[in-house]
Order: structure tokens, then C-alpha cells, then sequence
């Protein structure tokens, strides 16, 4: 638990356990702080790392437009700061795609990644999705209301129905009335305006499983499997009765893919 | 074409061709004038009726709450006044439930049953979205992100980019900036707050064909699922490529589908 | 009903009702006699048109090795003799096979083109189920168990229990008894050995319709979306609850797709 | 690597490694020997235990008809025999419906389930597959046809089609030619004739890992969607690109899935 410097910001980050290291990248409304329940399970052969990501949680703020580039060069910072020459990386929604260029950028760096609810582009769709939460910052209810449907799905409502309206008066009362912090999420969200590593899918070198969630509406699963598809190492599976925030719908199958696939050291299978 | 008078409203109507009749209820934000491009085919073999219901296209608006009951009951007072003993019925959406109930309440009187992108009841989830487009009234470019990405899929945004682009210019000018328009866009919304027919699925009659869209992510698949398995005579079939929009999307297919089962009069095949 | 002679050889159509005309290619197994329920909902509206393809039901056999082009040239000889010049054509399995192929080769006068349960291409897994088919053609018994339940799914058998029995019971006593008909079952199955027509696929001119079915086993879903991304003007559904032999598991949806696809008309939607 | 006697009969299993007990149930076709491939990543972390049940591999025949009771009873014997108070079980086809009717039996022994390629019951269906192979034991080649394009999936075929035909090889001549090997897969073939679960479903007490193959045309997705809607705390994936056969197409995922659900020790996330 600490702060580390980069480019004159502060980053917050936190490590957990030892064992071959496993990076941790958060979704878009994510922070350290989110992965309380999976530190026991994720650190227990592995030493797990955690980080804020600029703009989430106690890293500091960056108040100026910025892409995903900015917070690619961030993680690769952190591991030099940590002396990690070679790790296993999970992210979800954008948390992956950071993840995902991360190991374009430094394929040396990756053994495994591990993709959750990703895409490989922002196309007009999801743009128009982000505008509609960008309009919506002003007012709290009005933000929960156009962004939390996107993330959970039908079933989950139905079945956690208490959950989500408790979940719905503290968001409304501290995060999404928090005008800093909806600075934040406004420029997080426009930093992925221009994603688009399609072109590069075939440089991916590493082992790479991607999961889908049947009732993902936010990064549908024509997305991954556009991924698996172009990804030469991919290992594909679809998580069902789950919508976009995997980790929270269903989260013993969400960290036992994450322990499995970053703990299978094999690399070839001398079956076929 | 003409109006007829429904508890002391003036509903709008219009009939196409001959034949045995079909009728088409329209989803929430359609009119008349959303089929334009359908009256030819679907008035070649039938007696094609369209119809505006309150707070539609040219009917009446309802300005206080209501639900479902009075749109059924218009609906029933319309093939009263066109001296239509039976017909068969389509509806998209909104237009879906309408009909379903209808066939509900009137079994003598449907002769056969089309669901696009129908659910059984509204939940959570879906008064969440409603609850988003109701608070984005007030701003015709908030109200266009926050509810067109729900109907359209982002194929087809993709591959209709232009189309799209031009569409959100036209309804945040029109529709979405027309007050009166708007509110009876909220209280449509709202008369679906308690719809609920699963526990009465069991008591439809009539042979009913039930379409899902693979891409719908605002009635999903599972949805239509439930429908089929408690739908006793029900047939389902599945567009692929198509969001919630199906009639836009793939509008061959939609007209194929209504043409083929509406004029399909056979009951029991003695295969099995 | 009648016979003409195609290259030496006696084969069998039947034709029923009146207007734009409509022909149905069967499926391997399959015979005129197959589409006796089915005779009346789709000459409602066409000229339909049934042909025992060579090998099958009252045509002639072919004592040596063929393959597809025959039966396409067969059916060419068969529009010949109607005096047809253009028509809308409907297949299922094998049937859909020829079809595509005639509308490769005769662009000009192909109207609308329906696929049921078809592929592009045997491959070697295809390949290899065929070989277990012709491998058990001196026992009825096993060809009834290593051909049907690739045919018709779970679902079906355990709703039509007693219905399949029997079929087991005349099927193993009169077609899969017979030496004539199994010697042609054999080289019907032979004849899609060397079938591809994937580098053709976007040569196809007509609107065409492309049927998969859920628990198709024979022909998966895979091969329906291969079809559906590379033929030009493709429209793409799913019967859900059939297996393979979509025509008696969905009968109501298989007459009823084939009636709407196969009269509607317009080509174009100025939707978009 | 031993021998130990069981109601008089010689049974082989194999243990490797240290840490928590973790059992594999094999496939109807497989023995120990199939999964040495799998040994050091499952060993990794857990005592990984394989055996071979009556009638396979090394183990001794069983010359009588039995049904899955003394398969179960054999993994109870071999769990006493080795001192292993509770564990984790993954299975296979086959070895799930072993591994489940355990877990059934004795729930204060299971720690996880870890059912791949399962089914709750052999209906009609499964069992005119099984008579297909039955009635095929004479001739090695048929075996092969009838029973392994079943197993395999169509992709599997096409990108491993070498190795395909070099097993069909080395099978016709070794397993499939061998009367005593056959004799064995025509009794544990029958002795699933009769198993049917799905009333005792929601008696399992341990969370348990459901897995589907997208491709899976021996046990179909609706089989596992079924264990997952009955089976009250399971947990459902799906592998995509993969058949009946997920250990041999797709390896990392099926040692990934299992190596991290029988290692992630947290029964209850306080999420929701």
C-alpha cells in the first residue's frame, strides 16, 4: 500500500501475497478498493498487485484530455518501479484494454493476460453510450439511471433487487455527487474515444483467454469474439447469467478463471 | 385513413388492401407513418390496419397516468368499429405487449399472434432504463444517447453510420424537442411501470410466433425465451443482426415473418 | 404428376396451385412424398413444384459415382420442361445444396433463394458421418441409429417418443430394408463428397434467406454463419427447438418462413 | 501407481503431487493414460488422483451388466483406501455423471464439483447414440465413424486433420480392433442406459463449476443449462470452439477451469 510518482502524479497501488506476480486492472468506475473480496483468493499463490489507474480511486487526477496511451505508460511505470520484469495481467472493461495494449507494447513483459468484458474499439456505439453518460453528470440519480442498467443485467436486478437499491441510494449520495470525482469519470470515459487496436490483434504474443458474459449490453460478445478470433493464442470462454460487471455478478467464477489461467504454466499441450 | 372516436378521444387509423385482416401495433415511439415501407407487402395478401394509440402519431394524447387496459380497450373498440370479427395480430416492442394482452382478454378474436422483441413483464431493470429516458427529457441530445443506443445495435450503427448521424440531427429537432411529444413519451414509459403477464402465458389460444433478436438489449433473448416455454402453441425463431429495432434493422425479415405466419392458416401438421 | 426425361433417365415432378412459381428441393432421405402436409399452406399463393432428384422416390436411379452437378443439371431440364424462367427456391439440407448451386450457375433466373440446414462445403467431419451412414447399410437397424439422432434432436425425441418408435419400426422395415434404396442412399451421400462452393459464395445474386436451427447437429449453426457473411444479400434467422430436420420438428415455421420470404416481393427498404 | 482391490476386482489409479485431494473422473473412452498431458499442471498445487474405472484401462472387466452404482462405490472405496476424508472431483462426460451421483451419495465428502460435458439423463435420444455404437463393435472402422465425429467437433476436424486421420489410424488398429476393450465400451456404454438424476439435483451441496462446449453435440449446451438452473449453487461457463472431447480441444482451458474453481477456497463473496 503505497504511493509511487509518475509523470508528477501521485499512484496509488497495492500488493498482496507472493508467487509469480498478477496484475489487476480496474473497469472505468473502479478502484483498489473494489477488489477487497478477491484479495484472499487472488493472493494466495500469487503476489497480486493493485492499482489506480489516473482518475480512479487515490491516484491523483489528471485535469487535462488524455487516451488510454497516458495510462498504458502508467502500469509499465509501476512495474519498473516494482522491479517486475514479467507478470500475469487481468483486466476488465477497460482495465483489459489497457491490458491489452500494454502487452502490444511490451510483449516481453506479458506471460499471460487475461481479458474480461473487453473490445477492441470504441466504434459509434458505444461512443453514443458515452455521451449519454457524459450529459448525465449533473445529476446523480439521472447517472445511476443511465449507466447502471448498462452494467448489470436483468437477472442480477431481479434476484440482488435490495442490493441495487441500496447500491442506488449510496452511489447517488457519494461518488456520483461528487463533482471531482465525475470530472474523473468524464475524462476516463472520453480517453477511450479513439481505442482501436484491431489492427494490431495478430501481435499479441502471449497465451490470452477471453471471456465473455452472455448478457453483457456494454461490450456485447460479438466483440470477444472478434478478439478470439484475432488474438493467435486466445482460449475462449463465455461466462453465462452475467452482464457486463462480471466481477460482481459472478465473482467465484470470475477468480477462479483469473487463479486457473495465470497459475497454467503450460504452454503446449502435446495432443494434437 | 380516418379518425374514429374512442372514450371521448379521436384515434387515427388506416386500412391498406383486402383480405383477411392484420393488424400492426406500433412500438413506443412509432406511428402510423413508421410503416410507410411496409404497406405494400404486408397489404398483398391482407387487409392491412394500422393504428396510432394514445399519445401516438395522430390519436388523441392522454394527459394523466395510465397502463396497458386502456390501450387494449382501444384496440378492441377499433375492430368493434371496422366490424372485425377476427384477425390476426403483429406488434414490435411496446405494440407486442398490447397485442399479447389483447389475445389475453379477446382469445375469440385472434386468430394468430406475432411477437417481435416482446417481453412477459416489465422488472427492475427495465423501469431503470425507463427511469433514464424519462429524466432525459428535457434535453433532445441527452434523450437521443440515452435511448437510441438501447434500440439500435452497434452493427448497425456501424454499418449505417450516415443514416444514424442524420436521424439523431432529425429527432433532436423534432420528436425529441417537441414537448408535448415528450411527455407523452413519459407517460407511454410509465404505463408499462406494472405490466406483468407471465402468470397468465398459459391461457393464450392461438398459434403465436414469438422473435427474438440476437442483439436486443433492451428485451433480450432470454425474454422471448421465457415466452416461448410458456406459450403453449408458440413458435420462435431468432433474428440474427438485428438489435431491438428489428423493423429497421432487418426489414425483410420482419415483413417476411408476418407475411408467412399471418397467411399460413394451417393448425396441425400430422407429421407427429 | 408426371414423369420427363432428363438425360436418359425418368424423373418424377408434381405440381399444385397457381402463381409465381415455387420449388422445393429435398433433403437426402427425402422424397415428393415428404412434403404431403405441407402441399396445401404453399400453393396458396404459388405454382408449387416437387421433384424426385435422381435416386430419390419415383425417379430413376443413377447406377454410378456422381455428384452435385447432375442434380443441378436436372433441375435446369426440369424449368426447361415447365417453361418456368424465373422462380423463388426453397431446399432443405442436400436440397438446399442443389439450390445454391443453380443459383450460381443460373443467376438470371433465380428470384429468391431459401436455405434450410445447409453448408457450404463438406469437410471432413461431414465426411466422416457419411462414411458411418454407408458403412452401416446391411443392418436396417444400425442404419436407423447411426443416421437419425444426427437428424432429429433431443428435444423432439422426447416429446414425439412414440412417434419415433414407429418410425423406427417402418423405416427399418421398408426404406433402410430395401437394397435399391440404400444403394442409393449411398451414392446420394457420395455425391456431396467433393461439394464447396465457399470461394462462390458472393457471386449469388438473389435475396436469399438462410435457416439455421439450434440443435442442428449435421449441419451446425457455424455453417449457416459462414453462409449468412458471405452470401451479398443474405437474411439471416434461427428456429430455435429443431434439430437438423427442421420440417418435422417446425413445421408451422419452416411452411411459414417459405411463404413469407418466397412473397415478399420488394427488394429494397428505403429505410436506411 | 498401484493396484487396490475393490468387491474382488483389481483397480488401477495413480496419485502424483501434494497439496489438497483433487480426483478426475474419466470419459467413457479414456483411462489414466489419457491424461498425461494433464499431470504436472494439476499436480501443481493438489494431489491429483487418476483412476481407471471397471472396464477401462488397467483396470479389471466387469462381465455382467451393472448401471453407474459400482462405479460410485469404486470412487469410495479408492477415497477410503487412500484416506481422503473430503476433496475436490472434476469429471468428464461419463466421469461428471460418476462424479455427481458421488457428490449425491456422500455430500460430506465433496468439497467442489467440477462437471464437464454432462448430462442429468440419458434420455431416448443418447440412447439410440449408444445402440449406434453398440451395434458397430464388429467392425473397427464403424466404430470409429459412428462414434468419434460425435466426440470431435467440425473446426477440431478441419485444423487437426492430420493427427484425426492418424488417430483413426492407431485406433482401428489398437482400442477399436481389441474384442476384450470393445466387450468393456458395449457394458459401461449400457450402464449409463438408465441414469437419471435431475430429481435429486438440488440435494448437491457443494458449489459446483458447470462447463458446456459450444460444439458439444453428445451432451448439448440445453444439457448443462439444465444442471445449472437446478443444481442450487453452480456456476456456469461455456468454452466456445470446443466438442464433446473440451480436454483434448481445448487443454488450457479445461486444466485452467479446473486448476482454479478446485483452488479457489471462498465459499461466499460479500459483494451481494
Amino acid at each position: 500500500m503505497a504511493y509511487f510518482t509518475f509523470e508528477n502524479k501521485q499512484v496509488w497501488y497495492e500488493t498482496y501475497g507472493e508467487g509469480s506476480p498478477l496484475l489487476l486492472l480496474n473497469g472505468i468506475m473502479m478502484s483498489c478498493a473494489s477488489w477487497t473480496e478477491f484479495i484472499e483468493p487472488l493472493s494466495r499463490f500469487n503476489r497480486l498487485i493493485l492499482v489506480d489507474l489516473l482518475d480512479q480511486g487515490k491516484s491523483d487526477k489528471l485535469c487535462e484530455a488524455y487516451d488510454h496511451a497516458v495510462q498504458v505508460r502508467l502500469v509499465d511505470a509501476l512495474l519498473n518501479h516494482l522491479n517486475i520484469e514479467r507478470l500475469c495481467i487481468a483486466g476488465i472493461s477497460y482495465g483489459s484494454e489497457i491490458g491489452l495494449e500494454y502487452a502490444l507494447d511490451h510483449p516481453e513483459r506479458v506471460e499471460r493476460l487475461m481479458l474480461f468484458n473487453a473490445t477492441a474499439a470504441s466504434g459509434p456505439w458505444l461512443t453514443d453510450i458515452g455521451n449519454a453518460w457524459n450529459l448525465a453528470v449533473d445529476d446523480p440519480m439521472q447517472y445511476y439511471y443511465t449507466a447502471i442498467p448498462v452494467i448489470y443485467s436483468p437477472r442480477f436486478y431481479k434476484i440482488h433487487n435490495d442490493w441495487m437499491e441500496n447500491r442506488r441510494a449510496l452511489l447517488t449520495k457519494t461518488a456520483f455527487a461528487n463533482e471531482a470525482w465525475m470530472e474523473g469519470m468524464v475524462r476516463l470515459t472520453n480517453s477511450s474515444a479513439n481505442y482501436d487496436v484491431r489492427a494490431r490483434l495478430g501481435e499479441v504474443q502471449c497465451p490470452t483467454l477471453i471471456v465473455s458474459c452472455r448478457q453483457d449490453y456494454l461490450t456485447p460478445v460479438e466483440e470477444q469474439q472478434y478478439l478470439a478470433e484475432h488474438i493467435p493464442d486466445s482460449h475462449y470462454v463465455t461466462i453465462e447469467d452475467s452482464g457486463h460487471a462480471s466481477m460482481y455478478e459472478q465473482p467465484t467464477l470470475f477468480a477462479s478463471l483469473i487463479l486457473g489461467f495465470a497459475n497454467h504454466a503450460k504452454r503446449r499441450y502435446g495432443i494434437v
